[in-house]
């Protein structure tokens, strides 16, 4: 199996660099890199047996070249939701004629969705992490201020914190531009009478958090704490729901069906959540038709929101554990509504 | 032409989400997105007369669907380096039987290559900040920090000074860390005696810059004036050697021969330099065998490098702009060796 997808990559091998592939035969495993991750290739692999090929120029033609003179003849697995229609076109040409290419999806982010306890471990720790960000995100939050420098707050403290990075780049939505669920931050100035969504994510020893808060600065009218108190039993139904076996689609629908409820279900426009490890975004999708059940051992958010078209938008997000008997919640900021 | 590359997107229809593609057809575009960007996606792109598909659940499938319901029958291309091999056989599967899908490679990167007056003057405005964020980075250099703590510092300084964030992640390579070209930076502490690779960009306006210095803790010994005074000679020979019209892998030699000639051109594992713009790395390559020539209005890097094992890197890096008779360093940090 050829692994083109650089996380999986990481996964199977532990290298780290921004170009590779690694090719997997049986126990053997070739890792193909640029002259730039030369050293750190040697460093972060040679000890678990895989050898190391330095490539000049693109990789492909490369690794089709080395199958060609191994004389593999028979199936070639690669990544068809990873490997693009050209990179594809460029292994065929080098490889031999009388290989097969078979196209497969998700072969290892299905291993990479159940962690392992050191994988857990330091889920638990980004977690950690990610929640004392947010806990001095929301004590620096005033009016006046930008979003960006908020964005930049943030950050900052992360890396002081010993994050690597975010995990994304971290919204700060206030006002109107909270109906945006992806809102980047800009240099709109935070105001009164404004909700703030706060969506931050760390990268710790290589893996993910992702935590939201939504804040509102000054006190807020009865309609705001309404769709607020909407969103946080949406939330904890959905976390609430959360358990080895119960397919995605249920959980997605614990959240659903609270905000439909409250009318609310029209803005509530994307699923409850999704997996999270070393991506930031990984199995499984916990949204409407997800028949896949939970897995134990799996970590998931759980994220509901609603986004009102020219108010703001309320979100609040954890990080939970499945396990066989329910879930466990690793992120660990207050969820009732802050007002500053 | 169906548009899949986000950069590609944004450059045609100024959309910035994280999710879409776009369906040229003649005079006539159509932007599908998910409903995460409905508010987005109206603000950004309504004006410029593109119509709008909300789209739930994957976008292939639908797109294809359009492409069937409109009676397409003719020649539809695709960037066939971006479209993985899943995606291309969902669009073919939702589409019409008659329809011819072709590959295409770099053809809106091609228009993406050279700059208009107003990407130029983006992209001044980002060098510029880049350049205010290197001094200020340089000043905080002192031993016993760490890497990651000077990293920090460097992105948070980015966004106050008003950038949306860093266009790659800010490598602080120090001491034997520096012989990794891309060294993501770690707890490790600066030292005396150490070489220290600050290399950083900022993205401003959707636009990127990429700069590198190098200083040294305390005073360099001899060796290490040496190394630095080759980088810098090849550095400025071949910013000398741009120009519109230039085969880009004579730049490259320009900066390599003066290395081969101090016997350092084996410590320079990558290419010379490569486009800038809304990506980072963008067309044009400056590396061997490159014979594309050089654009005027292009925009490209300058940066070569040697890294010598166990004892660390030195790179020296620009942005130029390509011009009819030669080119302006859009950067702008003193390039002499620095002692802390």
């Amino acid at each position: 199996m050829l692994v083109a997808h650089l996380p999986n990559v990481f996964y199977l091998s532990g290298f780290t660099g921004e170009s590779g592939m690694l090719l997997v035969q049986g126990r053997r495993a070739v890792l193909f890199t640029d002259p730039r991750f030369r050293v750190q290739a040697r460093q972060e692999c040679s000890q678990q047996g895989i050898k190391i090929e330095i490539v000049r120029g693109p990789l492909p033609p490369v690794v089709g070249n080395c199958l060609r003179q191994a004389g593999s003849n028979g199936i070639l697995l690669f990544e068809e939701d990873r490997l693009t229609v050209s990179q594809l076109r460029q292994l065929k040409r080098a490889g031999r004629a009388g290989m097969v290419w078979r196209g497969v999806c998700g072969t290892v982010e299905a291993l990479r969705e159940v962690k392992d306890s050191q994988e857990v471990a330091r889920m638990r720790d980004a977690a950690r992490l990610g929640s004392a960000v947010m806990t001095h995100a929301i004590r620096c939050v005033r009016p006046g201020m930008t979003e960006l420098e908020l964005a930049a707050e943030i950050e900052y403290q992360m890396r002081k914190l010993g994050a690597s990075g975010p995990s994304f780049e971290t919204i700060v939505a206030s006002g109107p531009r909270g109906a945006l669920p992806h809102g980047r931050p800009t240099a709109k100035r935070l105001k009164k009478r404004e909700l703030v969504v706060l969506d931050l994510g760390v990268i710790l020893r290589r893996y993910s958090s992702d935590l939201t808060r939504t804040v509102h600065i000054g006190r807020a009218p009865a309609a705001v704490r309404g769709w607020y108190q909407a969103v946080l039993l949406a939330q904890a139904e959905a976390r609430q729901a959360v358990r080895a076996g119960v397919p995605a689609q249920e959980v997605d629908e614990a959240a659903r069906r609270v905000l439909r409820r409250e009318g609310l279900e029209r803005y509530f426009v994307h699923s409850t959540g999704h997996g999270l490890g070393i991506e930031v975004h990984e199995r499984p999708s916990l949204g409407r038709n997800q028949k896949t059940r939970l897995l134990a051992g799996s970590i998931v958010t759980i994220e509901p929101g609603v986004y009102l078209p020219g108010r703001g938008g309320i979100r609040i997000e954890d990080d939970v554990l499945v396990t066989e008997t329910g879930s466990e919640t690793l992120t660990d900021v207050s969820r009732e509504l802050i007002e500053i």
